[in-house]
């Protein structure tokens, strides 16, 4: 394929932007080993409960995610769960809590365009029992979840206090920078697919978390998502 | 307001696009009575479980249906749960069973540019608890639901088998005429909102109900609509 | 067909909005008898002049008046007058005037899309006939009539101040919520059509009609469009 | 101004893309002087019927259309016929029949853009009296006219035999390159404006005028014209 | 073909949106002649180091420079050099320097929709080795050269000083009216091109050339560009 | 900044998206040390010609190019060189020749919306001196440059046979996936850069270079890079 050099993937795979966030998901597995490795991206394969599991790093943005996602469905993936971070932009979800995406709100154009061949306002959503397993699992382990629209943006530093505004007013929980990839190539390929994010702070109020709460947090997400997609 | 000329509504309240099936659902309802006429869209106003529920006719189109949600949102609504009819255009999708939009893929233009005032791609999603519960509801009324992506079109006279085969090769289960205009306006408003679909017919293989296996399967929603939002 | 079910409908229609003024024109036909009823949409058919005429409800927004029109065309209209009401946007333009639209405006998107199949501002403009005859047989009934560029609104409760003077500037005189997908449908498919809005408010200055001048000017517009059509 | 220095110009202004044409309704005014000339763009002041008359080149293209409207508004214009030719695309319209446009279709855009400052389908129509003097003055000439929609379109050699069949299809009667450039400032500046378009050929069945038709037929028209703009 | 009616031109070509800017060019060739004049389009041929030149008249605005240009190249031009002129909107740039576009920024719409039959952001670029030799000829007459973006508006009377001060914060360096249609053409069918832009005045400090200082210059470019075409 | 975390950079940047040819870039710098690392993003810093040189990795797509460009002008850089791949789409373009983008063409949405605040098609365009500087350096070292026209795509695996046959035709020299974001963020923020393809392949006759070819000619580019970076 075109990134992911190994022959296969599992059928159960999590991705994630942040390679100190797959150490931590790594941390979990059993006969882990690197199975992919090519212009930065890097993908390990180990086992949870039994089950085989690939992780792999998506990079950032749409276009990278969706190659990436794209690549994974044609070796073999099923089942996959992003695990990510978010900026929430809605008073009550305190950093820590976890953001599951219902759908995700996108700017128009580019990877859009070409995949769809068309431009209609293509809807982005999940797994639907995916969704409920994983709300379900977090919960009881203690995450306080929320669920609802979430906004990829494709420019981060383009996030005016105005621009966030905007985003909140119109009801979206939180924007990240590469959701929208993983649901539409999910989308198109029926294939399941999930996000899980981790919200890092609140642009509201500054709120954030800091570094060792991240690191205690991430572990237990890890778990939950392993124990979802391994059962 | 500008169509609805009651004082005010109930929380719950129910919209259809067929007065048919507005006198079925309205059949559940006790101390029944008419609420608003104008304009061809007449609400009435009745009890079930010792709760108050209105039901509304939403007329056709995305800005039809957009109008009244907008309206009964002002005069008090909370809970808003279309039930519709919809083609399906996946091949195991049998008529009879229910269609759950997750969400709703739509053409630009229009009600979402004067809402949005601006051009992105909104996320059109139901409320998670509405879902959930009104899914697990049916299921035990033992009528089969499909949860995914549905098409709300602008034009029904220009769905040719071409414009049929790429929304169903883009993994769409149906098609329909409003659901994107409530999912709209309610996540906009942020009050809790779903759609219920009963799959008169498929697209792709030509099955359809008839009218007494309709009939039959309405009541049976109704019902199950009725306990979800006045449980 | 879609909505109506009756096998055929006359050449001449009128097509309103509301079912009182459906009342209103329906009570200058002879030998009336309603010929559809379907999903709220009710058409009747009667005498006028000698020559038949149908009457039928076009609900709120494009997509509900274009099914309708489409519908209508199938089954043998050839010469189809919309009577609406509007609120004008241009200070000489008095309440109980009427606005004969040369050409509608409106938003991209929708209901042009799926029938352009392609994406151009697509001419929307009356039949000059039939333009010509109805301006000089509402003058010769002693009714002021303004000519020119009107705005067909997808969304009535976005009609911010600034919007509307936006509108304003921009040279409209009126705004409402249905005409252009009127005269896209029998623009597209080479059909006689024209709309004819009384005024019934001012939104620039907050002047209205009240309710007995509105039923006593649509008397006298009901017998005008009627001449017009069967003359 | 930007391209006409004259410091002003009569009410009346008769404008053209072809320097010959503009020799032809020049030969019919008394007084005749060069007022203008730059950058290409030359124009002429005379006399018909004892009322002033000025006319201008326009160049190809909407953009130079707009300038030489927009400068010409400035100027003191208030009633601009264009006088101008076109290609029929509907079988019943022979070469030598006159082609008013009841309103223009054209592509999204540039010109269009940076005037409305904003993005929907603005209508382009006449003033309603000017185009029906007009029609009646070229009708009682012995002329045929046809009224109704046609295209402004921005690049000549892309008129594949698909593209012209396309838009004869959605009911347009002829092909241009500039009339929606002046029904859009006339539009927005509220100044009475109308093209009359000869019909040089057809390109459904490459029917043709010759020179000396055209010739014969310019003197008529111009004439025509000149007695609406100063009766 | 379209506008130019002489049965080929020459390799070498010099195109102008002004006629004495053309009699300037056509002062330095031998044995000029008129080859072609047509609806305001003068041509004229002539000799310059001993090698044929064509210049043409291109009218205002993207649509007229496109068609000139289209008719150009298939009567065998294959260097084509824009002279014109321009407004600065750089701080930096003198009236009197001249500005070489490395790229024209555009709207979207019209003629690029016809051209690429496709809505995408289409690079416009001059021909490498054309760009360096005028670059380096100018420069070695003494004249001050910009390189860079520039924008191609479509409506000149639109330029606000919001508008011009939000096109010099993108980095344009100048505002002009016709280059993006040369370099569409010229990319599109493989044919060497460059523009060529005097700038008249500066928005941002309104420093303006005097009519001898423009008449000086544009000698001095004229033959420049005369050297680059023919050496 | 957001992904890169040292505190400052280095003037000169040479930017990658592959792990490998930055390794390649690095092994010419001395006193080479990583100052930065995070989520996958590795930037190192060293020494040539006495010059302090940057070399950073930049992900995949043009969100991913479009952040890290910004986070480095934020900290520092002024002359950015990416050096990159790319598949070339012209007959003529032999694998191991080096293709200088004079200007991307892109798909609209996402990133440039964001940027631009605005919907116009941007010209992408390199610094000019750096282009020249660079092609004459690497023409020097006996490599074959092509400038002109590049196609910056969102989605790698929608590229069919007949998109590629359309951009070839529309006159592309090669296809990529992120230099349109680098020329924005450097176009808006007036910072220097280029960009440096090695033609891997060709998609119209297949050819390719093998491993060893491309690590040959990597070293060799990597060094004329490096010399025009720091001379």
């Amino acid at each position: 394929m075109a990134i992911i050099t190994a022959k296969s993937v599992s059928e159960n795979v999590i991705i994630v932007g942040n390679l100190e966030r797959q150490r931590t998901v790594n941390s979990f597995l059993g006969n882990l080993e690197k199975v992919s490795e090519f212009a930065g991206y890097t993908s390990y394969q180990g086992e949870y409960n039994n089950k085989k599991v690939t992780t792999v790093f998506h990079g950032i943005g749409i276009p990278s995610i969706s190659l990436i996602t794209d690549d994974l469905i044609s070796l073999g993936a099923r089942r996959i769960i992003r695990f990510g971070s978010c900026n929430a932009i809605r008073e009550e979800i305190e950093p820590g809590s976890v953001v599951i995406p219902q759908g995700y709100s996108y700017n128009f154009g580019g990877t859009f365009r070409q995949y769809l061949n068309d431009e209609y306002s293509y809807s982005l959503i999940p797994d639907y029992d995916l969704m409920l397993n994983t709300v379900n699992e977090l919960e009881s382990l203690g995450i306080k979840t929320f669920k609802g629209r979430v906004f990829t943006s494709d420019a981060l530093f383009t996030h005016s206090r105005e621009f966030i505004e905007k985003m909140a007013k119109d009801n979206h929980m939180a924007l990240e920078l590469e959701g929208a990839g993983l649901y539409l190539i999910a989308g198109l390929k029926n294939v399941k697919a999930l996000s899980v994010h981790l919200a890092y702070g609140n642009l509201l109020n500054n709120k954030k978390m800091d570094a060792s709460e991240i690191s205690e947090k991430e572990k237990l997400i890890a778990k939950g998502i392993l124990n979802v997609l391994t059962r």
